[in-house]
């Protein structure tokens, strides 16, 4: 087992950073690229904006709280680096590299929520000295990833109170430290618990076509000395069987007023398959992933992506030439399969209605 | 569409062989190298004893029959290059020979079956004679590779009264043409129902984690004409709850008297997704893969194997180095998710019991 990288804080508070994706090291933004995992554990440090804009848009970091940190840290980065003396210039800098910065994945909510946050604070800071704004953006992008790690952190310890020793816990796809700022959101009950010395063995199903249940959620759970399994996702029902499995906890994409939660393809199925076996099926959310504009899950769309993912996924032909593929990147699973939502306030039960449509005013705990 | 490839069998009938897998071709045994699918499209045609036994020990050809079929072919191909000139050296040579194919596969029953029969034949052939006992083995071997795909096509003129012009068929795995003499168990009604010209649209789990689905049952539908549809084994959930999949065929390597069904992994899971979406799942068997000594699926071994076929199947490391792997080659579907069994002799309805018991007497027809 290997020790978590722990670090501190500008609050002084220590954390424990099971995969650090993303942190800032002086003047710098680090990204573990996460196209090189499993196979090898790279780093990026840059103060280059289109350095920063290429990473983000190569999937170098991918999961929309962990893009929002690192366009934040990434544009405090890059301000270290305008060379300007007053504040007008620096301003103008700024809005041009956040512009710069939001075109690097054009439908992550949380790229371009971060990017506002920060250049809005700066122009509030009612300050012409560069120093005083490069300042106050550097501290507003470290707040925004300090919130980030709290709020997933707080999903870990509600989500922890639902987690035994010696517990078998099965997730899909990766919804853990490397797609947050820290601890993730369905694997953080998992490294809350695993904090407190519970031993807990997770499940990841590899969750095809790009397989980020064995490349991603297997290597952070692994190197932070978790015990995790990996699956081909046909196997979850196998598992079940042998009663391997005692809950589910998969993360969501987006949730709609009813339940209704949006995830990687392959969770509506893992949903029914603990329906089926008696299993308790969490989704692990932050509150932002609740659209209270949806009044159901029929209404999200489904992006369908492109045909090679599944025919030649890995460098490697595995359908043959011409052969027709349908490759759904999400699927919905109906409210009435979830077991429970883990937040950031609490664990909700059914039924959901109410508590997501008055998301703002939840109660703390179930 | 490409034509199916006609050909005449002994008895003067013609087959549509809509994936020869396994022919003799004058004197020789002719096997289509699935090793080599989906790429590239390759035969083997040898009458090399030695030739013959890598072939079956390296999955040139798989799945219980064909491996039969390739055994007793291959014999007699083998045999017509003894060069011995009386009938005691021949049947030396022929034993020593059977013995040999034997050794190819330990744990395939359909090879020592073959093997047997054709070695028994010829012993009781009562001659002599060298070209009369060559001409028995001959014989018997095409009768074995006649009797069998003249079997799988009863399945499918069964199973095809269960399909109508436009349905959707969901399989998992490789029961096709491929694995048997011809047509296949699990896809015979889908040739049948494709042959009386009905549009029927396959949906084809690709099947971790060897992609039997995707490798094997998408390149002999799509050679044959029939619209096919490869998947990621998670999305078969999705297209059902899409309405897209009006029926699930699946095939079986054991069933217990109970109608439990063992199959390769991932069919169980899909069985439960199938009752969820109300979707009829059956199972296309011979009555040779009910075994009445076992009551139920309980008993039936579940082989594991290795971890690498998970963790770097796409030749590709897709898992880290050192983290679990789980990998059970087979599940059971429990008899109450079995709508039905498709067999030679007619479709068999729930209860099974007494019909699986009584299997030499089971009636034609449910």
């Amino acid at each position: 087992m290997l020790d978590p990288v722990r670090w501190s804080a500008p609050d002084g508070s220590v954390h424990s950073s099971w995969a650090p994706g993303v942190k800032l090291v002086p003047g710098k933004l680090r990204l573990l690229d996460q196209t090189k995992l499993p196979n090898s554990v790279e780093y990026l440090e840059t103060d280059d904006l289109e350095a920063v804009f290429t990473a983000i848009r190569r999937l170098v970091v991918r999961g929309a709280p962990a893009i929002g940190c690192a366009a934040a840290l990434g544009l405090a980065a890059a301000a270290g680096r305008f060379g300007v003396k007053g504040g007008p210039g620096f301003m103008e800098l700024l809005d041009s590299a956040a512009q710069r910065l939001s075109e690097s994945r054009p439908t992550a909510v949380n790229l371009f929520w971060a990017l506002n946050r920060c250049v809005a604070k700066v122009r509030a800071a009612a300050s012409q000295g560069v120093k005083d704004l490069e300042e106050a953006l550097l501290k507003e992008a470290l707040a925004i990833l300090e919130e980030d790690i709290s709020m997933c952190k707080s999903i870990g310890v509600h989500g922890s109170s639902l987690l035994q020793d010696g517990m078998g816990v099965l997730t899909h796809c990766n919804a853990g430290a490397l797609a947050t700022g820290d601890y993730g959101t369905a694997l953080s009950p998992v490294y809350v618990a695993h904090e407190k010395g519970l031993k807990i063995k997770v499940f990841s199903d590899e969750t095809r076509p790009l397989l980020q249940g064995s490349r991603l959620t297997a290597w952070e759970l692994h190197r932070a000395g978790v015990d995790v399994t990996t699956i081909c996702d046909n196997m979850a029902a196998q598992v079940m069987r042998e009663g391997r499995v005692q809950i589910v906890i998969v993360g969501a994409d987006r949730v709609a007023a009813n339940g209704d939660a949006a995830n990687k393809i392959g969770t509506y199925g893992v949903a029914i398959l603990a329906k089926y076996h008696k299993i308790p099926f969490y989704v692990a959310i932050p509150y932002s992933t609740i659209d209270p504009s949806l009044p159901d899950g029929s209404l999200i769309p489904i992006e369908q992506r492109g045909a090679e993912e599944v025919s030649c996924g890995f460098g490697r032909r595995t359908a043959p030439e011409g052969v027709s593929v349908y490759n759904p990147a999400f699927d919905v699973t109906p409210h009435e399969l979830v077991t429970g939502f883990i937040t950031e306030r609490g664990v909700l039960s059914p039924p959901f209605s109410g508590k997501m449509l008055h998301a703002s005013s939840a109660p703390k705990g179930s």
